[in-house]
């Protein structure tokens, strides 16, 4: 039965024998028309028309990725080889004009996954390059040379040993400032606020002056020291910077700036007239203890020094969509949950009188129920409230548990491709031309 | 030895020379016969009959298949190869007339996952079909092109610029009244209870009429518009609805309706003398009082316009049996856990005194150690209890880690599929005809 | 160069043709001597020692794997192809006498793991088939018929539509009376205790007999049918079992019959003058409490009517090594900050005073810690306390991340399994004869 | 169209037969010249030059990975097959002179992963034979043979029956000793303090003493029998030990020591005169009361006895780098939210008055949180409290979803190697050459 069908198809159909990349194909003309307007289908009819003389054609391509195209022809039904990375599928494809559109569901995944993945590498490294603008000392000469060199000592720890001793000492004065910072808070160490009467000229009225003075001797040494080394940094950083407004847009370097302005603020207005009208003002005092928190934001100098920071970074930037998605899908839950939990538990009318006396207060609820922390300082206490806390505390669990898969991807393949960067020296110069 | 053997299969048993789409493979008659009622058992029977002169049979099939069928007849074992999908390798043991449950088990998983994503991926497809009903406007007039055209507007926000601007502004409208809802809630701007003691016609007894009436006046005027507006769309978008029974059944429009009852309700019975017989009724007002909570639910309006929630919602339905399994999980451990702990806390002969009174309470404090919540809210207090607690808590985690690979992998399925036919924009139309 | 090393070879070493499966490969004498007592070096002494006449060995076997193990002889390392099974790896190795500890440790991974699914399901489905004995009804007659009908319909519920029914029925009950259970210990419906002080026989002194009995009717009621049926079931089981040894023998009859003696019990002492006497000890009393415990173990009949429990209870039984691992892992970090925590919180020489006045509570604390459930009862409230609570904290979360991966594996490949066989029908014949 | 031009390659370039493994491979020589100084490019210039007589070459290497090396010269973009190991496309690169900084990033994952896990799972395996110092014997004479095997049979208890008996025994002892330390503490099993005022002969003010005696009198002999079994021990372990300078530097030995130390320290001190002076000071009491935690290190004999211990161990050490970032990510996330819940939460100025009364409380807060453990004994109590405590979990299990891919990848690897290993037994040998 077999012979003979073959033996109809050798006298009716034409066998072409089709070399690709040394490895012969055997097919018919009628299974090559199945795919019109594609290479090979042209091909047919080129080779019936030129009357069939010619038995083998060579294509010098790749001969896995043809093992799936020739079966695309054969029935209709385009799979891709898991062997050969979708990329390579994919350059194949446009050689062979089938569309990428024909591959089945099943092998999409796999398909896209390779090429998902060198895309989104590719933008990393060119967040990476970005940053890494590489700088021909030998062109310069004198102060732009000088210049060249400081940048490079205060900015790019990597580049020498000088630059590595200097970005220590300045994450040292960091981690100083921020110790000294968290020191304050403690009841030993607070400054005390004194009332400070004396000076009453611009307002009529005897207000008490809340001045932080007198604290712990030490902590204003080192907070005076630290205060003078970032000052002095930054200017100095600021002239040898090779691109002024690059410098100035810079967050790290506003975050600096701003951590400066309370201790001078207060200094300019402790030597002046200015002070009594003013620093009395709610409002200004606030303002200062607000710019305090920028002394903590210092810590993210610690991103030019650490490499998994700068991949965190790149990935949660990767991810943004996929955070999105997370947080509308806390938020519809929050809001779902938290009017529930309203309702479930209001003892009376209007809620008053249960510990879910409004529903800003479920929203809250609802989150550390769904991120599973619980603090238990509003809990559920009716039949019906247990019932919501439970479907929230489930959900919670569910969406974290399906989310995550998806989010965490991105951070992995950077977190791994770095790492297989780091031990490999030679691949950085690839990676940039990529 | 070796050669001994190969030279007395060469005089004993046929070799077959077998090209399968351009490969050969070499075997005996003997080997063929393995598998009996097979298309390659059949060809050996008949290659012998006629003689055995013929020694190359063409087969224009899948070569790498070939390679594991081969093998079956070899050594009786049927592995798959692992390069190529599964729904390939499907097809090519239908066509070679060999059974799938041949398949052994250490290769049914990676056979089975091709296909099962494909037959999942499908019905996503199909489900996202179903609700892009592609209308034809071309082969309309007047009225109905009309009809057609609000209906797209207003439901389909994706079709044109003027339906997304009025689907932006339609979800406005439901974040304005889901906002006002909430901050009704708050202490300052919560409606006052007046006691509305005027009219008692009906009722010969006395009673407290709780009536909503003197909220905030900002929130008020908010909820008049939004409701106004609600109103207004829910009947047009009902005029231009294309079919009016799957609009009626739709449980979207039903929250929507349910929604703008409570006021309507309020303002006719404030309008007649129904009021002051009905509105005393504590039922009648818990009615009123529950319905508003539709208001919120108004949030999925956001499916229509965010893919994500789409995902979500469709990977959830196609996960039912693993949700199933986890809370019959759950149920089951919270039964013996709460007895557990009940047992284990009762003071007395009957577990008055401690904090676990009842076995409900018990369900309670189960679900929220094994979700890890743990609000703290109800804890043993015994070294038996304490037991059961580890138990609980450590089993609840064992519970979590071993269904969540499982319940978790058709959202990421469902997930890469989308995003990754939203950057290819071509495969929609492939995906459509699967 | 490379032409120069090759005619060498040409002339020195003699060039062998091995067709392995209608694939060719050619190699030298010298590279098959690479390994020795191996099945291609004897056929290389063979050859030499024949003169070198014959050019092509033919061998019927798998030509991918052949790639590995022609590799294997020209350059000493084993590694294994990554498109073919493990198994067959295995197979192919045992065939040219190659010992399996010779592969590399980067591909033992992937050979090994088909090869371990392969065992544990294999053994996963020997479990399943060991309680589906297959009964041969038509080779029984007349009470045995009878009998075997009857133990199908209450013991397999899947076997037939009556057997479905009654197996829903009866888990019914099993529902009933776990519900009525857990509403007894509601206040509202609670037994009250009746001092009983009437009957003062055996003993002299006056106790207080704490008699279960005047409780809400309709629960009574539930109470007794509930018995009534269990009994009546538990006796008609045994009665109809096949096998009475294994039927004694199993737990779930064990827990049924445990989870009726309490009401026998009850009812006997009644009835009779021993109740005075023996109803009275706290020490009775105590333990007919304790087996009431028993009931709720009803709800492990589940087991039997969904088919999720048994993949859950089988994989649990096949990870238990993995699950030993987490409980050891979990005592030791227990001991370790129970320890810790104990010194860092005594407020004095012996800990009293501070809420870890034992080591033992500190057990608690740590575990409830590491899980995260953290139920905020007892709190480290020291400085030092507090490294030690961030510490067990991290730890815990470190735990349950490393050792998760390992023990969700089986969960996942069973309940894998289980729904492809679900879905395919046709597998389960051939999973049995594995 | 396509049969001219390969009509014109075949009469302007010269076509070439490459046999790699006896897979022919057909390709140009202007292919060929593509990738300069590779050992293809030289054999095409070889060939040119030498007149192009030659048609086929022949290479006794891997043929699926020339695939790969053949395509980079066709289209200048290296992928990876992925049906082969890292380790031997690593090889056969090395063989054609091509640099693996050529491969794409879409498949440098899978080129690394390999290679990466051989690196890691081979300095494993040196870690085990560096413990596992085999001995030879047969080579020893008298004292040295009995002192070796005295050695196996103290500190090797996998090596023969009578060394696995001791470990067991000596691990029951561990167990005692540690559970008398935990029962010490329970307050009826409590040391009392006896003020002992004799002795005041060194001091002139009268102190009070708190001695360590009147304990329960069974602990006390359970502490005394341990005292004296583990003196022996390490003393008989010193003597046999057959490499004195790393028996002393091994940290289990030292804690071992430690351990030991105040008991005997106050037996001393009982006995002469020293304890009037020196047992009154604060300071050495409390040094004694801290050396006796180190009871509690002897746990850690256990992964003597236990493998998944040493896997565990091996894993956290292999994954350092991976922990340092989770450590570092931790520290920024909890100084960044203490210093916004101390701001957000401060009732006053300087935040007194609020549960948050210092930026260290903050710390141990955001710890809490971000684990999800989630005590509650501080908790955030104002809108904008709430809005830090909300960002402060979902970072935490944002943190904990993005590293712990990364952290737990070594310890599946290894623990799943092992479990291999200790399965199949011969593997042992070759992983020790490897
Ligand atoms: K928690
Ligand atoms: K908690």
């Amino acid at each position: 039965l077999e012979r003979k069908l073959s033996a109809a198809s050798d006298e009716g159909n034409q066998r072409l024998l089709l070399n690709v990349g040394g490895v012969r194909h055997e097919t018919h003309v009628a299974t090559l028309r199945n795919v019109p307007s594609s290479r090979l289908s042209r091909l047919a009819e080129w080779h019936v028309s030129g009357g069939g003389g010619r038995l083998e054609y060579f294509f010098d391509r790749h001969p896995a990725v043809f093992n799936s195209i020739i079966d695309f022809y054969r029935t209709g039904e385009l799979h891709v080889p898991l062997e050969v990375c979708g990329a390579v599928v994919k350059r194949e494809l446009d050689f062979w004009q089938i569309e990428e559109d024909q591959i089945k569901a099943c092998c999409w995944r796999h398909y896209r996954s390779y090429i998902e993945n060198q895309r989104i590498l590719n933008s990393f490294n060119r967040s990476l390059e970005h940053e890494q603008d590489t700088v021909d000392l030998s062109s310069l000469r004198g102060w732009k040379l000088l210049q060249m060199k400081l940048w490079l000592i205060m900015d790019h720890p990597r580049t020498s040993r000088l630059a590595m001793i200097y970005g220590i000492t300045s994450f040292l004065f960091v981690a100083a400032s921020i110790a000294g910072f968290c020191l304050e808070t403690l009841p030993g160490l607070r400054p005390e606020l004194m009332p400070n009467i004396t000076n009453t000229s611009c307002a009529g009225e005897q207000k008490k002056l809340h001045v932080i003075q007198t604290s712990n001797e030490a902590l204003n040494v080192l907070d005076f020291t630290c205060t003078v080394f970032f000052t002095l940094e930054l200017l100095l950083r600021f002239c040898v910077s090779p691109n002024k407004r690059r410098f100035v847009l810079s967050p790290m370097n506003i975050i600096d700036l701003l951590a400066l302005v309370p201790l001078y603020v207060q200094v300019i207005f402790e030597q002046s007239n200015l002070q009594s009208c003013y620093m009395n003002e709610r409002f200004v005092i606030e303002i200062m203890f607000i710019l305090r928190i920028f002394r903590m934001f210092r810590i993210f100098h610690l991103v030019k020094h650490y490499q998994a920071l700068k991949v965190l970074v790149y990935a949660l930037r990767a991810s943004l969509q996929e955070l999105l998605m997370l947080f509308i899908f806390l938020l519809i839950a929050m809001l779902i949950f938290a009017t529930m939990i309203y309702y479930a538990e209001r003892s009376d009318d209007f809620g008053a009188g249960s510990e879910f006396s409004t529903i800003p207060i479920g929203f809250w609820w609802a989150i550390i129920t769904m991120t599973t922390v619980g603090y238990g300082d509003v809990t559920p206490s009716t039949p019906v409230g247990y019932m919501v806390g439970t479907a929230c505390s489930v959900c919670g669990v569910l969406l974290v548990a399906l989310t995550f898969p998806v989010i965490s991807n991105n951070f992995s393949l950077f977190y791994e491709h770095v790492r297989s960067r780091s031990l490999s020296p030679r691949v950085r110069e690839e990676s940039d031309d990529v």
